[in-house]
């Protein structure tokens, strides 16, 4: 969403035409973001404010992702997690009981899960509990392996910093559920169906990434991170780079107008 | 110190025997800890407590080499320091300025030098700010590579655990200057002279591969972490494995009786 749809809090041009465009048209679509520390719910309301009106059903944030997978994959059991509100919210309402940072000293031998993610609320002793907890054989988890983000005096640590100091102190590899990882593809797969995706994405290294991993049509946006020297000098070659999602639409209008789908 | 000549809070048998026949003899010595969070003054009072009397200045923590490392290589400026107090103490007497974390988010482009150790009191903003002046081009110091350390609850995570959020969030690599780092060598060299330097440790991958590593003889006791089995699965040979430092003053009273030194 974050360089394609808007940036910080104004809609990108052509966004909102976007996004009514695909709803007219029924054609289904998902917005995808490695971000944990909102809910679907919280994303709905940030986009209706800039004029996108997209149902919840069809945001998907790494949290969301995570708990999806948990529900299909893992053996219930109590969850730490080490993540904002966002995430809590997201593996509370998929039914799991989550063990509090204030019961840890007592119940972390319980714990059958730890899921890590961005957490600005972050302390050393949620690294301690989260360590004792991996090492007395919980699962590992991760959001999202972005190290950094951007933010507005430069790029603040990611989930992948934190994750980064949970390897090093328990020796786990963790499972990384977002982007560009199988979970996330997984996630979009069972919403979209079958038919030929196409990924629409502002980052080579993980949108256009992802795309080619998992056999989807890469379409990159150029109001984001990656730029056109970036496609230029990369291995990773999109299938289509348009200027914003408002030229996708023309795009897809004179596919159509061609007698295309 | 921990695991040869005391475990938490006990000495261990022999140990301080051991002191009394390094100072009666006159045997120059060093006490190396990679530990940051304790200052020598408060490594001696520990060690008064248990019967040991060894002089500050033969006390080299983790937070006393990077202080060392700092005054001989680094241009004077402005340190943001994230680590306890024994760390912050350290840098500060030898004259440096100490950015708080109150102040950084007014001064964090001022910084010219981050250190990283071992901090209880760890915060996400700590992280973030190391992070922004790192990424704004200061020095990134590590005190010491341990990713975990032993604790009343089990393994707990270590500066370099700390450390590792640092590195992926950033992209650049440490300095690091405890063992087993040439840093900390440098400082034993110019402590003890240029007599051969027999290196005491429980850690057969720190500690013997220190030793190792700066041509010291690698003396193991078996009262830490490392077994016996331990030695005989590793590469790495100790040049001498004794049960503990009892035993060694035993190996050089008798050395001392064949003539040798």
């Amino acid at each position: 969403m974050d360089g394609v749809l808007y940036r910080n809090r104004s809609p990108i041009p052509g966004a909102p035409g976007f996004i009514r465009f695909l709803n007219s048209r029924g054609i289904p679509y998902v917005l995808l973001t490695n971000n944990s520390t909102l809910t679907p719910g919280d994303y709905r309301k940030k986009l209706l404010s800039m004029g996108m009106d997209v149902p919840e059903g069809r945001i998907v944030t790494s949290g969301r992702i995570t708990a999806i997978y948990m529900e299909e994959n893992l053996e219930n059991g109590p969850v730490f997690v080490i993540g904002a509100m966002g995430l809590v919210k997201e593996i509370e309402l998929a039914g799991w009981e989550i063990i509090s940072m204030e019961d840890m000293q007592r119940r972390w031998k319980d714990v059958m899960h730890v899921v890590v993610g961005l957490d600005p609320g972050l302390t050393y002793d949620k690294l301690k509990y989260g360590t004792l907890a991996i090492r007395n054989g919980a699962t590992f988890i991760g959001t999202n392996p972005d190290t950094t983000y951007p933010a507005e005096e430069g790029l603040y640590p990611g989930a992948g910093s934190i994750i980064a100091a949970l390897k090093a102190s328990t020796d786990v590899e963790p499972l990384i559920v977002g982007k560009p990882n199988k979970p996330a593809y997984r996630v979009l797969r069972d919403i979209l169906g079958e038919e030929e995706i196409w990924m629409v994405g502002d980052r080579l290294d993980t949108d256009i990434a992802f795309a080619k991993r998992f056999g989807m049509k890469a379409v990159m946006v150029l109001t984001g991170v990656s730029t056109l020297e970036d496609v230029e000098e990369s291995n990773l070659r999109p299938d289509l780079v348009v200027p914003d999602v408002g030229a996708l639409v023309e795009y897809l209008k004179a596919g159509e107008e061609d007698g295309g789908e």
